[in-house]
C-alpha cells in the first residue's frame, strides 16, 4: 500500500510517499511544493492545489495523512495556514481517497517514540525507518514521518479488523 | 459584468451573484452552500469545491470576491473557516478570474455606510440596491454585499484606469 504524508503551508508544503507492505516500509519519493510570496492568496492555494495533484498522479498513492495544525500562534497565522491546510485535505479526497489526520505529537509519538522532539530527531528517525530516503528538508522530513504514523495506523485497524 | 460574492464558511457558505453596469446593479443569485457536519473535514472541504464550481459554471460570473476572515476568535474555530475559505479562494482562481478580498467592515462601510452593522441591517440596504432580491439567509445576504463592495471597487478602480 502506498501512503502519502502531507505537511501543510502555505508557502512550504511538504509531501512523502512510502509504500508500506506489514511492517517493511520503503521510501519512494519526497519533496516540497512552494508558492510566491509575490503573489496573490488566491494564486498561492490555487498553485499548491495544482502542485499536489500532480503529485498524486505521478505516484498515485492509496492512502493519505495530513498533520493536523497547531492552532496555539497566532490568529492571522492560523489563518494562513488553515487555508493551505483546506487544500491538503482537498486534493487526496479529490483523487477518492480517505485521508487521515494527526497531531503532530502523534506523529511525533509514532516515529521517535516521545511527543516532543525536533527537526533533528524526526528526521534522523524518518532517515533510520525508510533506508535511503533523504528528505529534501525538515518539511518533507515531517510530512515522510506522517505518511509513517498513517501506515503505522492503517495496520494496526487492519489486524484489528481480521482478529 | 457579472460579480460574484463569497462569505466563507465550513457549515454553511453563502453565495450571491450580480450584474453591474456603471452604477446599475442587478441581482441574478444567491444562495448557500452546506456540508453535514456528520462528514469527515475533507469530504466537507471537497463538498464544498464541488458546489463552488457549479454555481461558477452556472452563472459564469467575470470576478469574485471572498470576505476577509476575523481572526479574533478562538485558535480552532479560524483553522475551520481557514480550511473554508481557502476552497473559496481556489475555485474562482481555477475558473480563471481574479479574487478579490475585503474585510466585514469594509463591506458594511461600503453597503450600510457604516463599519459596524448587524445583519439585519446588511440584509435590508442589500433589498434596497438589489430590487427583486430575496436572500435565502444571512451567509447569503452578506455574500451578495460583498459583491456589490467588489462592483463598487472596481468601477472605482476602472474610473482611475480611464480619467
Amino acid at each position: 500500500m502506498r501512503v502519502m504524508g502531507i505537511d501543510p503551508g502555505l508557502g512550504t508544503m511538504g509531501w512523502g510517499i512510502i509504500e508500506a507492505s506489514g511492517s517493511r516500509m520503503a521510501h519512494i519519493a519526497n519533496g516540497a511544493c512552494r508558492t510566491g510570496t509575490k503573489d496573490s492568496l488566491a494564486a498561492r492555494l490555487m498553485d499548491l492545489h495544482a502542485q499536489l495533484t500532480d503529485i498524486i498522479l505521478r505516484y498515485a498513492p492509496d492512502a493519505a495523512a495530513v498533520e493536523k495544525t497547531f492552532v496555539n500562534r497566532d490568529g492571522a497565522g492560523t489563518l494562513k495556514l488553515g487555508q493551505a491546510r483546506g487544500i491538503a485535505l482537498l486534493v487526496p479526497a479529490q483523487a477518492g481517497l480517505t485521508v487521515g489526520e494527526y497531531s503532530p505529537n502523534a506523529v511525533k509519538k509514532c516515529v521517535v517514540g516521545v511527543g516532543h522532539a525536533d527537526k533533528k530527531q524526526i528526521d534522523h528517525m524518518v532517515r533510520m525507518q525508510l533506508p535511503g530516503a533523504d528528505p529534501e528538508g525538515p518539511d518533507a522530513a515531517d510530512a515522510l514521518a506522517i505518511a509513517i504514523c498513517h501506515a503505522v495506523h492503517m495496520r494496526g485497524s487492519n489486524a484489528r479488523a481480521v482478529a
